[in-house]
């Protein structure tokens, strides 16, 4: 495989049909067509070719992708074949609810990388609570010395918009590479941080606009 | 204002600025330039002047954008200016914290367009609670019907993956007009629906990439 950064969208495509094998296999399928994939992840079999292509060589003429197999090159491409420390900073409604799911699915399924290793909030009501039964929520003033020892990778950010930059500067200084922000607020990191914005009325408020 | 459609990226960046503008005026600031309201945004001056001509002059040289009158008029572009009937499709742990979230963020802020005014689950269990106290759950099997009744235009969806689908295609038939979309599939619209995904666990697998 050569290394290289793939732009962004063809790194999201792959995420979707990784998505899609993994629904391909508990359908028991053995071999995926492009034709077949590409449906399931609402693109052209062209552009799965093309995106694939990038990477190496998967299929073969006419019979297709084994599924197994191309949904292991992806994890192995997309670098989610190994387990990633992940911690929830915010634990309001929407956190618990993500913090929930990771949990759950992280039971579920084996291969599901992202495992929630810590939980912060700064109400003293919630300090010493378990998530689930496992992940202890912990004062915020320890954030950057937990997430430093635990090596923390990722954080999943649902903290009010007040309090996003300086949770995402305590993310940064306890050497975290990734943050998914569902704050309603712009943060900025620094270069080799990697930022992904969540935001739901944003969401909402594009939609309203094509209606 | 000339009536066109304004590509996707422009409209993100339109919402990011609406949201900045909100914090601006609980800041009680009464005018901001295109700099400032940039570094808010996390894009440049030239970025913001060049958006906002698309639609119009509104600000002044040397004085910049008056902040409340600016809002006013992205809420009005972003055709946000009124409420938008929601209703929430599957009420498990994240379509719950969903629908706290926007029945509590419309009970705070009187502009809040969204108001959800109806929620789904086929779990027997949940039919006829209320969440928040507001908004009660009513059976999937009523969905078409009362989401035409209630003229819903914004569906939250956040079924799992293998009823996506099916609850789509109903919400399609009950005349919604945009589906923000939390479940881990992918799922086709008709012309004349926008759809927009939401699922977290590609944003975390693309976060992953770049660690």
């Amino acid at each position: 495989m050569r290394e290289f950064r793939a732009p962004e969208v063809v790194i999201r495509r792959l995420a979707i049909y990784l998505r899609a094998l993994g629904q391909c296999e508990e359908e028991c399928e053995s071999y995926i067509s492009s034709k077949e994939l590409g449906e399931r992840a609402g693109v052209t079999p062209a552009q799965v070719r093309k995106d694939l292509a990038m990477f190496g060589e998967f299929g073969k003429q006419g019979v297709g992708y084994e599924v197994c197999n191309l949904k292991e090159e992806l994890r192995r491409i997309l670098k989610v074949n190994r387990v990633i420390n992940t911690a929830l900073v915010g634990v309001g409604e929407l956190g618990m609810a993500l913090a929930r799911y990771n949990i759950r699915r992280a039971q579920r399924q084996d291969d599901y990388p992202f495992r929630l290793v810590a939980a912060f909030d700064v109400d003293p009501q919630k300090i010493g609570r378990k998530i689930e039964r496992m992940v202890e929520i912990q004062p915020f003033a320890r954030l950057t010395e937990v997430l430093r020892d635990l090596n923390v990778a990722i954080v999943i950010l649902t903290v009010p918009a007040s309090a996003a930059q300086e949770a995402v500067d305590r993310c940064v200084e306890g050497g975290v590479k990734g943050i998914l922000n569902f704050a309603p607020a712009k943060v900025s990191v620094p270069n080799g941080v990697k930022l992904q914005n969540a935001d739901v009325t944003l969401d909402l408020q594009q939609l309203a606009y094509y209606l």
